[in-house]
């Protein structure tokens, strides 16, 4: 057997790959669980390995430190939201209503995971991952939104930045509890007013009921 | 002389204090100089401490790091800036006028002072100083516009989260070049639909022309 052939064999790499994909999720899944239940400060590689079953030199196999790995539950926990939130939302015909129940979904993130919410606005680069998260989803609706002739954009990147920016802080503000848990009603509203819907308009449509949602849905 | 009428005199103290006020002030004024020329990355404490014609060592007595003094230096200017946009601001009959002006000129922030507006948008903890340094004078407008009826506005302080951090945002926007120098008009224009100022009104308004202004006026 030729050096040629053992590296045209995928059998053996094949194995190895999948072992080293399942580890690599067991710690994410674990490092997630911790995170939820107790927050990341107190987070320890050596209760992320044993949650996960494996051993603590492992680890640095997948993750270079404890801020890595955090950071790869966040985007995880921020694509799986997004995706759950962006595809119910894009169901809505009417994209105030899709832009409506978005925005009010992710602010009640802060509500539904606490200690991820809490790390999540912790975290250095975190609004740039929040941010390309929903991304697609957002642009997706503020394009239909302008091209119907529903909203009012001269411009989709500057629109799509300060909605962005806008719901992160104010997910930080109810968590740091400056900002009152109703902020959704009228952030909403506000949002849709600043996309050219019509203010009795926004305001029924920023109140109406939301249909319920399993965040991890997507993940 | 007792130990006691030492401490209470406060002939020397009064010098010394005046000394280190002097030398802390010219250290931020030479990083300032330093930051506007070359940007932030290559600062060093010894070209700092060479503007400031200090010895290297007396650097330390002032601040801790040179990420201190950058911070420093940014919170300066942001005071700065905000104490001038935010005082002309104010001297606008009309809120919606007020809210216009200084959206826009803050995002010109990108143009006048790039290189100190690109240290600002890379230092940890930047936003909460932008958000801060704004927010006397953007509370005042946006409750001056309540309580005339002028705005719509349920929740001040999700407002004032939003509004400071769609600013920001739109600032590291610009300086990145995803957003187009246009955006101060198509964003004053959003915003103030959002406070619930007419769609033609809130068009007009923040297409007029903005009156000059010195940043650095107040500092």
């Amino acid at each position: 057997m030729t050096d040629q052939d053992a590296v045209a064999d995928p059998e053996p790499l094949g194995r190895r790959e999948r072992r080293k994909i399942e580890a690599r999720r067991r710690l994410l899944s674990a490092a997630r669980r911790l995170i939820a239940e107790q927050g990341g400060e107190e987070l320890r590689i050596g209760d992320i390995t044993a949650a996960a079953d494996l051993g603590f030199g492992t680890f640095y196999n997948y993750f270079e430190s404890k801020d890595a790995i955090v950071e790869a539950v966040l985007a995880d926990v921020l694509a799986s939201a997004a995706t759950a939130i962006g595809s119910r939302a894009l169901e809505f015909e009417d994209p105030a209503e899709t832009a409506s129940f978005s925005y009010r979904r992710f602010l009640r993130f802060a509500h539904d995971e606490p200690e991820l919410a809490a790390v999540l606005t912790q975290l250095v680069g975190a609004e740039d991952l929040f941010e390309s998260s929903l991304l697609p989803y957002a642009r997706k609706t503020l394009e239909r939104g302008r091209d119907s002739g529903r909203f009012l954009i001269d411009d989709i990147e500057l629109c799509l930045t300060s909605i962005a920016a806008a719901a992160f802080a104010a997910i930080k503000g109810v968590l740091s509890g400056r900002i009152g848990p109703d902020a959704e009603f009228s952030g909403a509203e506000m949002m849709l007013r600043g996309f050219g819907v019509g203010f009795d308009e926004a305001r029924e449509i920023a109140h109406r009921d939301l249909p319920s949602l399993d965040l991890r849905a997507g993940a």
